[in-house]
């Protein structure tokens, strides 16, 4: 029977024949929990009668949204969730770790082919990989706790083919943000979208997680890259395995099939308040900005970081706005410090905080006035996101937001030398 | 006619012989304020009827407490600021430069023999380099930065005789605190506390400000020493002068004079709830805690941080605890890195954020829960004061708080190969 990855992956996994459409109990291979929403899955778990939880190595504990905590409640629920981590035995990436999705695939948590769960709505991310990843409730995850599986619906899925290169300066970013704005916020509702083409398939990981982490802002229930070199390169000696054959079959189903050309493509904005109301950056050129925001799990990595730093290109940032930096981990942030790249970002006026969620969700720091204007590598520009509902958020790859934050206007990063 | 330091800059500035207790307008030659005191120092000023301040190049304007901005009105409060600052000329440190003191300090905004207000308790940092430097009320802020001038009433001095070498790993910090301990919180109230000795001439101008920092912790006016020849090497490059003959006369007039003996002294612990309750590291031992802070305008010093690298010399950080280093200052944050004291660390699994004033007033970040513990190198343990009233915080140099930091527990950093 003719199958997509998804289909693939829950056939794989229940050990029978599985169709987009099919509602069953599907094991659970990871399950990930993180400050903010941890303790309310706790207390479902526990509401559950649960006690022990399924696997504690199949558990992913992270602190990124409120670190360090910056409140007293969010001290008592992590406290709460070191507490409960002791008890489980399970392993708690305290603060120093990074952005749960990052950690998680590098520290190999995630595995090609498997299923895995995160009370966090951006856990689609590590289809990037070739796992079936998806964002649930802190119900559902007090359920996969206890019992270590979960019932789904399998999911249709999208065919999203991009063919071409990118011209110099526009990447996975531009792409997924194009996406988006061509199918909208809730073009690919309760769907995986497959992203395949050469461009994916010479798409270094990073770049697939910065496509696969978005596909939830079109509505998807995952976003999936099939693994292959690319895949097993990454890897390798993070996990055991780290490939499977799950391409989709040439006759797989979709419900929807799209084309797109990198080489067409050029830089791109998301601008407020939804992250479909996309256009190609020439239409925002100009447009003053308070503070550029370079981080999240979207585009925290190092080869973001690498990239803003190769448009800055010895610059300085303007001197009227902010510009805040955050590695998605302490991985990143340790790659990016030994490539001299924190330096560089500090010589020219910037901040670089310790690998956190950051700005991205307005919580912990980054906060904006009313009337303030972002720029943010993140992938959400809801009204009020970053602080003030009256503050606007826009949305962009690392290189136009380095662009941008020399100029103090959004620019258009091919613009600058 | 005999005097103390402090009456010979009031002297020198009024431009006539002033002794302790006279009461009269002095000039004012640099205000300081800061994104918690300044919004409310600006609309003093407003509300006096001000409409340009006596001099944009005397205001010294710095964003440390809540950056980057942590809460919609701390993002407001922080854009007035701005306003403010475009309005009337003034140059904003904005949130990248770091600790209010240090930033004054090491871009020369304070210099020997000023006369300095600024609205936060720790402005008496500035005696290092022989400034006369006192914290006052943003009523006064607003009357000062109008006028520039104030009333004051000229302290009284007390002077503290420090002799000695320091034994490896105890240094300024200790002795400062050795000395609340002695003197108590209250047993400089309203005074002028001269720091001097030889241990004092020694001492690098960081370790003197860590001294002068804190002479508001046993209620002094102001902390100050005279300046002299490593004063005039440090001012060197970042101001015109940088030395002036202010050593006290011999027969200057003190309140209350104590003798000290550096090589005498053990690290010292400062202990919940006050400042004075203070004791050798020996009497802590073994206390377990749960965050480690090293920085603030205390101990954020490049000095600091590699005295703490120093004791760690390649070992890790406790897992079990969390390890938040933020260096005061962008240039000392630039130091350390090119140093490798930030790869050091953040390898070690400690945290380094952006300079700012972190976690020493609870604010921000680095809260504690109920129950929790916290050991830092600032210079406050008030119940609540880095979070929980239920949480307790004890205070230490940079070397203890590093050797605790291996541990997880109070340790004595004489023990620490």
């Amino acid at each position: 029977m003719a199958a997509t990855i998804t289909e693939k992956i829950f056939s794989r996994r229940c050990g029978k024949d599985i169709s987009a459409g099919d509602v069953m109990m599907a094991p659970i291979d990871a399950a990930m929990i993180h400050d903010i929403t941890g303790p309310l899955a706790i207390k479902n778990f526990r509401e559950m009668g649960g006690t022990t939880v399924f696997d504690p190595a199949k558990i992913i504990m992270l602190f990124d949204h409120q670190v360090p905590a910056d409140s007293i409640p969010a001290a008592e629920n992590q406290k709460f969730m070191r507490d409960f981590a002791a008890e489980q035995g399970i392993l708690n990436y305290d603060i120093q770790e990074g952005v749960c999705h990052q950690v998680a695939v590098e520290k190999g948590r995630a595995r090609p082919g498997d299923i895995v769960v995160g009370s966090d709505s951006h856990t689609c991310t590590y289809g990037a990989i070739g796992a079936f990843s998806t964002g649930i409730g802190s119900t559902d995850m007090g359920f996969a706790m206890k019992y270590g599986a979960l019932h789904f619906r399998v999911p249709e899925s999208l065919k999203l083919t991009t063919t071409g290169k990118f011209q110099h300066r526009v990447g996975p970013k531009d792409l997924i943000l194009a996406m988006i704005g061509d199918l909208t916020v809730d073009g690919a509702t309760y769907k995986a979208v497959e992203f395949t083409g050469d461009t994916i398939s010479e798409m270094s990981i990073p770049g697939r997680m910065t496509c696969c982490n978005m596909a939830i802002e079109m509505g998807g229930k995952a976003g999936i890259v099939a693994p292959d070199e690319v895949t097993r390169a990454y890897c390798s000696g993070r996990m055991d395995g780290g490939w499977l054959d799950l391409a989709p079959d040439e006759d797989a189903s979709y419900v929807l099939e799209r084309e797109y050309d990198a080489a067409d493509l050029v830089p791109q904005i998301a601008a407020p308040h939804n992250v479909d109301n996309v256009g190609d950056v020439t239409q925002f050129e100009g447009t003053p900005v308070d503070q550029v925001f370079i981080g999240s799990c979207t585009n925290g990595r190092y080869e973001d970081l690498a990239e803003a730093a190769e448009v800055l290109n010895g610059r300085k940032f303007s001197p009227d706005i902010r510009v805040i930096i955050v590695p998605a981990s302490k991985t990143e942030y340790l790659k990016a410090l030994r490539a001299g790249l924190i330096e560089t970002f500090v010589e020219a006026g910037g901040i670089v905080e310790a690998p956190c969620c950051g700005p991205c969700m307005g919580g912990a720091f980054g906060i904006l006035a009313p009337g303030e204007v972002s720029l943010s590598t993140s992938n959400r520009n809801f009204r009020g996101r970053q602080g003030s509902t009256e503050a606007e958020v826009y949305l962009c790859s690392p290189a136009t937001a380095a662009a941008s934050a020399i100029t103090g206007k959004i620019t258009d990063p091919r613009e600058v030398a």
